[in-house]
């Protein structure tokens, strides 16, 4: 974990990637949402409604979490933990435009009225390769070399598994 | 929401997708990660180690939910919500190595000794389609018909969005 973007996994945010939002609900149990998101080198920010669950989920618990994972390798992501600092509207859907546009999107704004943009202000990074964060790779790869002294044959550096 | 699985987004757990699950952490605030998972039509079965942060969340909060995406269409996903039901130990890794040739690895094991498979009940299930729920959807297309009436020549029923 780190407190700032590792390079090496800094293309998941600028490429539009999708992210997988969990927020917390007033009950304290955790909520997931496949969410666009636009990255500029500072803030996260997210297109949403004031009229659904995670609206009051922001409301409620301001702490979020989110990862985007590599499309060509899904062994390969990201998490960020943030805290969303603001929610303005988003009254003429510029932002939802914006954003769509990003992915692709030609939009048509149908809830201008209700449409606001949710700013994450990210507190801490894990950057996973191989399915394993930095410190469980070096773990990992001193326990191969450990079987290999021993003569364990069936000890191999294929250190991918998402578990 | 639906408390049983929609039988339109049953292959996404049929197939060997990627789960991003959102567990609560004992501060309250939530913690995503990519990970495998093996479904049976019932239960959903998690491989993890007991020296993870993950582990402790799961026994402080063991509410849990996760998102599987379509890789062919990231517009296309489902929530899982369900409880934590058991950990139980996986002392010789088997069904880990059962898990990665689910996703067609071959695994190594060498942490048998702190592996557990982490069983869920799902409790709800939220299909999303074009970025929408099945609710959200009627109401969009409820918003384009009365636009369309109204003669708003930019009223299409175009509903993708991930927002």
């Amino acid at each position: 974990m780190t407190s700032t973007l590792p390079a090496t996994h800094a293309d998941l945010l600028d490429k539009p990637t999708f992210a997988h939002l969990a927020t917390v609900r007033p009950d304290g149990s955790p909520q997931t949402s496949v969410m666009w998101f636009a990255w500029d080198g500072k803030w996260a920010r997210f297109t949403h409604t004031t009229t659904r669950q995670k609206f009051r989920n922001f409301e409620h618990e301001p702490r979020v979490s989110f990862s985007v994972a590599d499309p060509a390798n899904p062994y390969r992501f990201l998490e960020i933990r943030g805290v969303v600092e603001s929610i303005e509207p988003d009254p003429d859907g510029e932002f939802y435009r914006t954003l769509g546009r990003r992915y692709g999107m030609e939009m048509t704004v149908l809830d201008a009225d209700v449409r606001v943009i949710v700013t994450v202000r990210p507190t801490s990074f894990v950057a996973v390769d191989s399915g394993m964060t930095a410190a469980e790779l070096l773990a990992y790869k001193a326990t191969i070399r450990t079987a290999a002294a021993a003569g364990d044959p069936s000890a191999s550096s294929d250190g991918v598994s998402a578990g």
